[in-house]
Formats: structure tokens, sequence, C-alpha cells
């Protein structure tokens, strides 16, 4: 088990990776919900029955509208109308506001489409990537996620496994020690289970201030690269990272984003971003339990190629 | 039973109903959550116990981009940037989009927080409206949602009852239709619900076309607004109807929408607004029932007076 | 001098007046000024010299913030802060706004970039039109009129000429009648000047109301597509017409809008699109002249393809 | 002539100093055209003579879409649609894009409108400060600024009076510096003129990079206080400044900014801020004057409280 950064991993090895993992044509040629198809009913039964606390909690990032170094694009929010204490005549008066984001911000949760990543001019099942323009995409929009993301939520917590607050930018985790965090835990992630990944991002972010996370600055904390192939064997439906769950810089020749990559164009996962479970851990402890029935519903955005959202975790 | 227009409440009758149905102070002088209140954790854990099918459905309208009588101030989505196929070197390619609203379009799923309603110099809770500025409100605000609404849905079809495909404009619902359409449906409304109305108005839009559906065009249907009684005797939790649940026009002199005034106002409801349930009847008579887990996450907006949102029916 | 519709215009004819009016390398291969280098330092002397009565007039509609027939994506105007009663405590306040809105709105005074059109692969001078993307133009974007617009405007005002009160949609005016309304006016457009043309479409518009002016729509008047060859001749510098200076629908097989297609792209035409004369035809009756200083400044925005903007006529 | 920080001024030298140079009803009681009004025809007419050259240049900063310490607003630029190559027919493609910006940012060319400040409870002229709230203004908008400021421009130079590249930030330009200024540059601001007033901050923000010149960061060089007398007595029109004119942090007792309070509140000046004069001082040391005509006319937004825009200076 070890803490280091990952070792190199070249292009050959990660296009071995690519057709390893690949799903392209698994649930047909025009299936766009990926390994969302890994959760059957039976799966989504089981993730209600563990509602037995009858608590909420939200595994979202409070939206964000002040700039700073890994909220290059901030959040607008502004006020359409507030009461009019100059003209109340006795009447209800309506508050209103207004929200405006982009739906990739780093700061901000949110959910990819599957239309999200290209490589080398293929969407997921190989789907030509031109059918994303400036106009949007004609095919893998959101419309694939409108009926919400539901099924049994498992938290791997590394910072609980290694003993510390958070994981340093750059660290990576290996597939050993998601296994162990497994056994610490006593939880196994399985087929069609949303994968709820922690690295402690945002515990730094609230204790320490934003840093820069991008190629740019200091980086971020995620998976080794070779965790891939874990996930593929476990059949994980969709997966749930504080940060993107990727280590920046990537380990990956002339690849920045090697997990998204495989993730949402090889394998087709639905792929979250930006999430925090500060709260959700607190949960977790009392309940003595790191699975939980997941609700997260996408906005009903046709066209969308992502979605900020607010993913909630039942007990 | 009777389908048309309401009689007509005078200001004094409204006033006496807002007392009769006036929770502030209920659950002490700074609660935020309201009628929240009554869904305990067995509630939850019973709405849980609904998921048998493994199936969900979304109570969300398509975010809508095209102006129309309905839609005033339609969203705005560009894309921040789609695949560049001239510069294409071999690496993975990211799309990106943009999404802006107004978070109370009469055209759009949306959740009201408390603060969006103030009525003579009043917030729920006798709380003073003048918390609410143009910078936004600095209490109930969506915080208090911020860990979803889950709980156990009942939807009353009132189409289904009249056998109509939808209620016309200015049609009213009075208490003995809600509780026959209860009986029809096998199904009793009770403390800590989600009361899901349906008027079908949204499947008159989809088959006819959207109308102006406000004072100044040809109105929609809703509730009687004595109805307020029987919701506060079977301690309803919170309500999601199509449309905004209101006649239009208003029958209660000198208030245009007196029962979202008194639902949030009076009672501190939860309330949705601008729902469709035009999956959602399907699904619930292939399974012969209209009771299901719902699960309900606004955007974790801090100072947010609503925010657009995907509610989720798991049966 | 005929009012009726224009004759048809072949696709082959098009090419010809393409061909005929076309200025690329006229003025270098990476000429981004086009017809604007018919302005010399004299031409902005001598309109400079108009000014004599000390007056100054708006060419710009007011920015539209209601959706309707011909404003499909009205602008969005939102305060930020408005002065704060409850917490006055004798110190200056600061209200403070936001817009935002699309750049080439019908409904919305604005002018086109260079870049705004490609054509068969090109932009102006023959560039390519992949130069634009999902990111905006690396070429021929507003950079090239930061320093604003200066010149002779001349007015040509046809209802004026036919005695009526504006154009009916779908009529087309023909080089007979501009030359017709110089000799009215005595008036003559040349070189270097700004061609501000006049059908009467915004006079319509507050009397009779907002129509859809599109395609799908009532259509509006505009040029005949021959009077190109008129405005090469003259050497026009700018055009500023009231609607987009089109008839629509267009007479030319296959092209929606020919006239601004052979301005921009053939010919590297300044244009602006949607002002209003309203006003600037009083100051004009009233000073007997038709000609007069324009100065015109789009917003200096890097990488834009057009932009609102507030075109002033001094007298 | 002095460098050094503004001597302090109290609240109650401040109150004298605002009686001193109030205008309310100088040009009636419901004028909205304030210190405007000293341009005359004549003066309109004696700016337009300057034009010799023929030249024009911008006094706008590109709008910044960056986020960065004097930028906490980043403007927001999208493409509505770019050309589409996988679906070139043949026909004419447009490229669109889409400006949102706040009205008054520190990193963006603005003007600001009367109703920008309020000021113990009254605007301009003493018009009550509630006629400004959450849904805009209802006097004292753009709308006097409608057809543009035409007049003569002086510009005041005091980095080159001072022999150094840029004021530092905190130092304050008295009035003996800017009659000196007028004495090496040979030119003398007089009524109905626009004192454009320069510190350097552009050429500092293009040579060091952006820094933080707010309250809580390093602040910026601007006027003393007690300059306002002189542009009283000066009869001055309106104020274009880089920078907003003022220094950070302000001498006055408990006043943040005195000179803009003085300006728009008591005197109804025009008021632009965050301009940069890079190119304009090339052309005056090329021209060796430092007048010129000056053409600037905000975005025609009704109840707008700002406007960004790009002033054109004429030569």
């Amino acid at each position: 088990m070890t803490k280091t950064a990952p070792t190199h991993v070249s292009k050959a090895e990660f296009e071995e990776l690519f057709q390893t993992v690949c799903n392209w044509g698994r649930w047909g040629t025009d299936d766009e919900r990926g390994t969302l198809n890994y959760i059957r009913p039976e799966h989504v039964r089981r993730a209600a029955a563990l509602v037995r606390a009858g608590r909420s909690v939200s595994m979202a990032v409070p939206i964000n509208t002040v700039a700073g170094p890994d909220n290059a694009h901030p959040a607008l929010h502004y006020m359409v109308q507030a009461f009019d204490v100059h003209s109340d005549r006795g009447e209800p008066q309506f508050s209103m506001d207004f929200l405006a984001s982009e739906c990739h911000g780093d700061c901000h949760t949110h959910i990819d489409a599957l239309c999200h990543i290209g490589y080398q001019g293929k969407l997921y099942n190989g789907k030509p990537a031109s059918a994303v323009t400036s106009r949007g995409p004609t095919l893998q929009d959101l419309t694939a996620y409108a009926h919400g993301l539901v099924g049994r939520g498992v938290l791997l917590d590394i910072p609980r496994l290694r003993g510390v607050k958070w994981l340093e930018p750059g660290e990576a985790v290996s597939t050993a020690e998601l296994e162990a965090a497994e056994q610490a835990q006593g939880v196994r992630l399985g087929e069609g289970d949303i994968f709820v990944f922690r690295t402690g991002q945002h515990r730094r972010r609230l204790e320490l201030g934003p840093w820069n996370n991008g190629y740019d600055g200091e980086g971020k904390a995620g998976l080794s690269v070779d965790t891939i192939l874990w996930m593929h064997e476990r059949k994980v439906a969709a997966f749930f990272p504080d940060g993107d769950g990727e280590t920046v810089p990537s380990n990956v020749e002339g690849i920045a984003y090697p997990i998204h990559t495989l993730q949402i164009n090889a394998m087709g996962m639905a792929c979250a971003d930006s999430l925090q479970f500060e709260e959700l851990v607190k949960v977790c402890e009392e309940e003595e339990r790191w699975e939980f029935q997941v609700v997260a519903a996408p906005l009903r955005l046709p066209g969308g190629t992502g979605s900020l959202f607010n993913p909630i975790a039942i007990f």
C-alpha cells in the first residue's frame, strides 16, 4: 500500500487499458446508459432497504459565487425581485432569483453526460464525436439520466484508512488501498453500485482555503489509473468522487484526465465531479456503515453535457 | 362534487383561514423547516419500503429555452466549448455547457424556499420580510432543504377521477374531490406525506401547445382555497402540483395566489411548482398504486429563494 | 420605381454578383477592416464638419427584455444590489445591475463582426471558416472595430420618398428608388460613407406592435439584392439599416440572407442590424439635411462575433 | 505639488464640500442630465472642430472574462453557434455569441447612471433613494444618456507631469498638480468639458499584472477630494478616469468613495469608470495636443444603473 505518486503509464499501456475496459456494443449499438445498465431492479430495491435510520445527507458542495484559484468561473446569483417595502399594500409579495453557471466547474458538484468526452474522434459506444457541435450534442446528452441515478452507494474513505485528514495533491490511491478500505469498513463494492470515493479534498479546502488544483497549480489527489481494471471487474455503475477522482498531474503519457476518459468514453460510466462528503462521513461513523441509498437527479436539460446537482445519501 | 368555479372568499374569510392553519411558533421561533417537521424517521423508512419494483421516474418538465406565452423568461443554454475537429491531436476533448435561468419560472419545475413569500411585512414564523433584500435573503433560504426532501409521495389524479384528459383553466378542485380521488385510488394522504396533485396541465400543454396561464391570459386549474384546511388537518409535509396548484384567477378577494400564501407563509410548507406527471401516471397505472418514495433535492444554493430541480418518484 | 416583390435571382446570378463585388485581397491578404478602408482621414474630417447644430441622436432600439415574436431571446437585466433601506447608516450606497444578451438578436441594435458569416467554407478575404469554433473566432472578430466607426452618415428614407409610414413586410427597394431618395433629399451617398437605410420597420413596430419578421412569419422589407452593385460602385463603407436591410423572404434561390452574405463575406462591409431612426428622422426634417457625423462604437470584446451598441448621429 | 497621501478630511468638512458643490435644483427639479447641461451646442460644435487628423482611438479596456484580484465578476462570453462543418451544404452560415456582465465591474470600462449612488436617503437633485428597488430605478437611469455624451475631452496626464510610468496605489493628485498638468500640456479644462484623468493604472496593470485595488487590498491612486471644488468651478461636464479617479483608501472619514459621491450625488456629474488611455496618450503625443472630440454612448438600457461602453476620442 503506497502513498507515493503513481508509476508512469505509457500511451500504449493506456490504449491497452482502454481496450480492456471498453464496453462499446455491450448494451446495444445505441445504448446511452452505459454502466447504469448494471443497476437492475433488485439493486434498486436492496438499496432502498438500507434506509433504516430515516436520515438523508447531501453530497453537494454549496454553489460558489466567489472567484478563486479553483473557481475561475463563479456562479452568478442575482435577485430578480425582493420585497418592495415602499409599495406594500398588504398583498403577498414574492421574492425571486436567477442562477447562472457553467455546468462542469471544478468548484461545483455536477454530473457529466456521456457526450462530455470525445477521444480520437469517438464518443462512448463508438459514436462519432461530430455529434457534438457548438449547438450542443445530438446524442449521449443528459436525457439518459433524466429519471435519476438510484442505487446503493458505497463510500471508500481513504483518509480514514490512512489516518490522515486528507490526501495531499498529487497522491494516488491504488487498488490495494481500495480493497484495504473495504476491509476496514466492512463493505464490498459490487455490481451496480455507486462508488463514492473520498480523498478529503473538500475538507482540505474548508481548513486551508482554496488552492489551484489544476495543471498549472498544485494539482490534486485521486485514483491510480490502473484502478480502472478493478472498477471494471467490480461492475461499478457510477463514480462519485470529491475532486474528480483523478490525480493531477496525471501519470499517463500525454493524457491529462485518463480516468475520466476511460470511465466515460470507454466504459460509458456515469461520472459526477466535485462532491463533498464532510457531512456524509459523520453520518457513516454514527451509523457505523458505509453503504446507503443514493438518489441523484441531474436537472432535466435536453442537450445538456452536464448538470449541477445535489446527490442525496439516505440511511 | 363540483367542477365549477370556486365560490367567492372574502378577505376576512382568508384571514380566518390564515389564522386557522398558521404554524408560526409550532416548531420553535427559529424553525425553517415548517411542515417538513412532520416527516419523522419512520416516515422516511416506510417511504423507502415502497420501493419494490425498482423503477424511478422524473416529475420534472424538461428545461425550456423557447420563449412562449407561459415562458416569458426562457432558460439560456449555451456550449462553453464543443469538440474542435480542426485541432484534434488524439487527446481527449471535453464538451462543456452553460445554463442560466430564473428560479421561479412558470415553465420550469422548481421549489420555493420559505422566504419566497412575504405577507403583510412578515415571512413564515413571523420573521420580518425585511430579511429579504436585493442582495438576497438572510434567512429561510434554500439551506433548510439542503439535504433533500425524502418521504412518501401520494398522487391524487383528478383528471383520472373525472374521466377527462385534463382540467380546464379556471376549474377548482374541492376537498370532496380530493377524498373521492383517494377512495378511487385506494390511498390516503396522511402525516408527513408529500401531496402530489395532478390537474393534467402538462398533458394539455403537450397536446394543445402552451397557453398564457397567468392573470392576463386564460388562467389555470387548481385547488379550491378551502382545501387548505384539509391539508392542514392531514399534516401534509410538502406540495408537488403540476401548474402551481392554484386556480387562476383566484376566488379570494384581493389575493392573487392565496394557496401559496397560506402554504408557505402561514404553514411553512415546502412547495414545488410546475411539475409534470405524464410519465408518473403511466407507472402508477402499471404498478396499480399511487404511492411511492419521493426524493427531491434542490440545488444547494445559499441565499436561494428557489431552485430548479428534478424530483424523483421511486417504485 | 417599383414597390413590388423583387424578381427572382438564381443561384448562378448570385454567384456572379458575389464575384463582381468581391473585395478579397483588395486591401491585403490579412485585412480585417474591409470597406472601412474607404474611410480616409479627410472623410473623418469632413464628417465632423457637419456638426453645426450641436445635437446628437441615438440610432439604437432600447434594449428589450420582453419575449415576443421578434424577440425570441430577450435580454436579461437584473439588479445586483439596490439600496438597502434597512441598513442605511448614513454612508453612500451603490445600486448596480447585470445585463446579458445574445449579440445578434433581431430586436437589439448590434453590429456584426466580419467573422459572423461563413460561406462555402470561407470568411471574408478568403480566410478559412474553420477559424470560428465553439470557443470563438481566431480572426475577423470585433477587434477590427475597436476604435469605433467614425464617418459621414447619409440617411435614405424610403417611406418618406413613397409617402407612407413604413414599408410592408416583403417589399423590396430598388436601386432606382435609392437614387430617387437621394434626389428628393438633396444628398449623394459616396466613397467612405455610412449608408443609413430606413424602411420604417421600427415605426411599424411602435404603432402596430411586434410581429414575426422571420422566415416562419410575415417577413420584412429590405433592399433588392441587385442594389449590392450600387453599394459597391458607390464605395459604401458601412451599412446601418432598420431591420437588417434584407427582404424576408429573400428572392435569391437557396440563400436566406443574400445581402448580408455579399456585404460581409464578399465585400468585407461593416454591417449593423436592427437600428431605429424614429428620432433621427425628426432631427433630419428639422435640420433639413440627411447627412451627419456618425460615431458608432461596439463594445471592445475580444473574440466577439457581434456587439450590442448605440450608434450616434451628430448634427 | 505633493505626491504624498492626502490629508485627512473630517465628516463635517465632507458635508461642507457637499453643500458647496451641490447642484440640486440648478437645472430644474426633475433634471436628470446634471452637469451635462454645461454642454451647449457651441461646445459640441467646437469639439467637432478638433477633428483634423481624422483619427479615432478607444478609451475602453477590452472586456475581461478572466477572474482576478481586480475582476471578481468576470464577464461571460459564449458562442451561441459556430459554423457547423459537418452540415455545410453550401449555404451561408452564421456565427453568433452571447455576452453577460455586471455593469459596474472594476475591470470593465463603464458609465454610472445618476441613480448609481444614494446618500442619506437621497439621489441627485434630492430625489428619494427609494426610487431604486430590486426591480431597478424608476428615475435617473441611463435614459438621460441615451443620445450619447458628445463634447470636448481634455486629458490631464499626471504620470507624464511627474515623469513616472504610473502613480502608485494610495497616491493622491492635488488641484495644484492638475493645473500644473494643464500648463505642461498647454490646455485648459473649462465649461462643458469632459475631464479625462490619467493615473496610469492600466499601464501598471499591463506591465505588472492585476492587483487587488480595493479596500481589502493595495488600493489605488486618484484625486484628492478637495479637487472637487476645482471641478465645480471649472464647470466640468463629465469625468473619465482610469481606475475610478478615487484614492483607495479614501482620506475622508467614514466615506469610502467620496469623489463619486460628490460628483454623482451632489453635482449630478456623468461619471465613467475604469477607462484606459494607453493608446490615447500615444496619439496625444503624436498630435501634440491633449484635447479632442469625445463621443461616448452607453447601451440604451431602460432602467440601467450603468453600462459597459466604448468611449471614443477623435482627433
